[in-house]
């Protein structure tokens, strides 16, 4: 089973309008006159995370990953509540809460409740955790919103995670220490995501892959997106142990945990982006536009260029 | 390790008003002008269900067990997000999907969003709900409102989920279907809990027995409260299998999974409390009182009688 055949069983009675019908990651919910943005992402070992990764670093990974999904729609979190499998005795728990108070103090936002099960040994730790936020005020962008015509932009720099995961896993030698702190520590910017909520018609977190979550915006919105591999940004260390040519700049908008913004809007609104990122110390970059037609497409220095047949990190595969 | 240990450990972090200080199994939030309410609980393999229950029973006891927070609150359900890590499979998973939707529309409320995690097959499935609720206009009661002098209620019977849970187990020979039903399909009444909210001082669901989750109220009111064993209400099916001697009673209500209210409200509000009950044919009994000192006792026909050594479900034990 893929998790897609069961999210197509649940979309089928997840009606309600404040599901946005299952495809945007966060559900939007009016509530006494607020707008609440709502996620829950699940965090488990030997999936998501290494069985040796630092438990503090796993606690992290659980706040970041539900936070990115707030700051693509520019949301301010109010709390949130954890579902902890603990699997790994005294010691591990103790470092799991203390970098989760850490890691909730980064992002100032409490733990309201949640639930707890010490589960065997040997079981992998299994956490979730639901991010309650305050849409902003001019309301939480879809991934449905994307128009003909716009620009597709890409916060930070694009797959660091996924060659930090490598270094991790022991398949790649010789990388900087910043990738693996890019896999570690992934640091989502909600001032950023509320800075750029206005500006934007459709905004998502690259959690899977680039390509794959560019995808996803095109088919919502139901336009043609194409990406210019030519202008996916690559950190240095990136260049430094993989090089730039068209593959490795595949490889890179294919791997996932970048937890980067992506977002489309119109061109005229491109000094208003750029003024945005400087405010908030973040690189912005334009890495394609939206088109007629349905779907995504790639380019290489202008010419159309094939898609691989993997777009990303697909669960369940 | 127990959870206690861990969750001390969040408690000395989680000191925002609206996480209760993690001793009411709800968060209570300001958001606009409205109180929600909101709770997470798990349901994991081999540890809340058995391996061989039935997908669409698991699907109901994942939801059925939040409702039953948001009973005790006297919420009013907005929606669900769901964590699912599934590990059996398509036809497995394809159940699952049914019982979910069956239960999100005996308990109208609708699924807002989540994250579903393809485990390997031979893994625990193991399920997180988010359960989003609004607080009654009165607000939401906690477990930290008893007084001495008010009586202590429960809802309908104690302790026939825990010998359904036997049978289901071949631990128990002979029991009536309706038993195996109780553990199965808890059956929170939302209604009741709303009409019970303004009358009461404190109230909680009795989800891992009626002596522990009694001693929680005495606790977090720092009273002491004396439970009457020969008032807990044993339903004719418990009578036939297990008779109902002081031995039988203190079972019973160290049993878990029973999902009834449990209350307190000062005596003149009794009359009130029956009518609430009759309206929404619950039968309501009184099974003890608040009084001077600290902490739980237990009487048996008027008669002081000690406490056995586990008061219920201790996760972890």
């Amino acid at each position: 089973m893929t998790e897609d055949s069961f999210i197509a069983a649940l979309r089928s009675f997840a009606t309600h309008p404040a599901a946005r019908g299952l495809v945007d990651d966060v559900a939007v919910l009016d509530v006494g006159g607020a707008a609440l943005v709502l996620t829950h992402d699940m965090v488990v070992e030997g999936l998501h995370f290494l069985p040796d990764d630092a438990a503090v670093d796993v606690a992290w990974k659980l706040v970041a990953v539900n936070m990115s999904d707030l700051a693509a729609k520019g949301a301010t979190p109010l709390g949130v509540l954890m579902g902890a499998g603990l699997a790994r005795g005294e010691a591990w728990a103790a470092d799991f809460a203390d970098g989760l108070a850490a890691a909730l103090r980064h992002f100032a936002v409490p733990l309201l409740g949640g639930d707890t099960v010490v589960m065997p040994r040997d079981w992998p730790v299994t956490l979730g955790l639901t991010a309650i936020g305050r849409a902003p005020s001019g309301g939480a962008p879809s991934r449905a919103g994307a128009r003909a015509g716009d620009d597709l932009w890409v916060s930070g720099t694009i797959g660091d995670a996924g060659l930090g995961l490598m270094m991790r896993q022991g398949r790649l030698q010789g990388g900087a220490s910043s990738l693996v702190q890019a896999y570690t520590h992934p640091a989502p910017d909600l001032a950023l995501g509320r800075a750029l909520a206005p500006l934007v018609t459709a905004m998502a977190d690259v959690s899977d892959g680039l390509l794959i979550d560019a995808g996803r915006i095109a088919s919502a919105s139901g336009i043609g997106l194409t990406v210019a591999l030519d202008a996916v940004p690559l950190s240095e260390a990136w260049r430094e142990v993989r090089g730039d040519g068209a593959e490795e700049r595949v490889a890179a908008a294919t791997m996932g945990d970048d937890h980067r913004l992506l977002f489309t809007a119109p061109p005229e609104r491109a000094v208003a982006i750029l003024a945005a990122g400087m405010r908030h110390g973040a690189a912005l970059t334009r890495v394609g536009g939206c088109g007629a037609g349905q779907g995504l497409r790639l380019s290489y220095n202008g010419t159309p260029t094939s898609l691989p047949a993997r777009l990303g990190y697909v669960h369940g595969e």
